[in-house]
């Protein structure tokens, strides 16, 4: 169960773009890389400025797989309200993990992008 | 008082973009995610290139919340100065925290963003 | 052996982007500096979403050097496949590294980067 | 000589961009935050792809200051070329620093920034 990586993780500046109406569409995504051996069970908790957190129901990340979650579709039928949010992941295997935000609401696009901060 | 993330934060680069006359505005933001029990007492102190450094009145960040803090406006009455400063925040509960800047001096946005040097 | 930098780094968000028709061209690049007194072997190795690794040939690193590897060329031969992969580096002399894209599938360019998680 | 940061930071990823004929001009910046009460002098040294490298003369930083250096500028007389570069940074005093480059190649600026990876 040891392993490269880190089992929980922390992204204060989630805030959903607008898609717009064509493509590359505005999106914003989680990157998890299971480097090890053992496939990880994850759990995302999401924070909110005015409200109680939201857990949602967990995730597979396949061993030696990396998967790209789109945070701006519905995750499991749930999507996250527009606004600022944070997003705390806890893996059961150790993960490197790093968000990113494609921006098109104007003509270019505009990135946004940082690795977690990893805790334990 | 133990939790998650860090209760010293240090962010070298901050500069006010300018607002521009539409939507969306250029600002720059101080995100900090508060994943622990206790509500958060945090102390901002301002650095700059040629002067003393300007300490901020007290801001709450409550459990279990992420709190968006505009720089660009007014904090407490308090205006950052135009030009280069640096950030030090103190916390009496550790938080994850991030800056980004939305700079909108052409037609298009670009975005600038770091977490924290996290410090014990 | 010993010195300043991690001998492991892992990048989990690669994506080369399109190279468009005129300079500056889209690329994603992979920059190592061996900041140190010994020659660096370095292998590389390549995570996907649904298939398994693939290990690249070792490549050399000199020391007091920096090497800027742009990942959207082949590399000995090999060309990485369009869509979400991720990266591990492994040295044998310790590396600081960083991931960079320069995206121009808009009239402006965009840029992306982190430094990459190091471990041990 | 104890304090908040680190004595050794590296930044893997440097090249000039070009200035340009209009503000903003394209630039980039070595961003250094001196929270500590002690004044630091900082050695840079330059890496390279295909040459040995090159040791600045010493900079200060004083107390309780942030400094904004611009390596686009002369720095002491020395040009850095243009092309691939690395930077290391030693400093008599713990600082937080990090880089920044504004790129205006296009209509639209764009920016790529990260922390410095901080040792010892």
């Amino acid at each position: 169960m040891s392993g490269h990586g880190s089992r929980t993780w922390f992204f204060p500046d989630g805030d959903i773009p607008p898609p717009g109406e064509h493509e590359p569409f505005g999106h914003e995504s989680l990157i998890m890389l299971n480097p090890n051996d053992d496939d990880a069970e994850v759990v995302l908790t999401l924070y909110f400025e005015d409200r109680d957190p939201h857990v949602l129901p967990p995730l597979a990340v396949e061993a030696r797989r990396v998967r790209c979650l789109t945070l701006s579709d519905p995750i499991d039928g749930y999507r996250i309200p527009l606004g600022q949010y944070a997003l705390r992941l806890e893996s059961t295997v150790p993960l490197v993990c790093q968000i990113g935000r494609m921006d098109i609401r104007q003509p270019n696009l505009a990135y946004y992008t940082v690795l977690g901060h990893p805790v334990d």
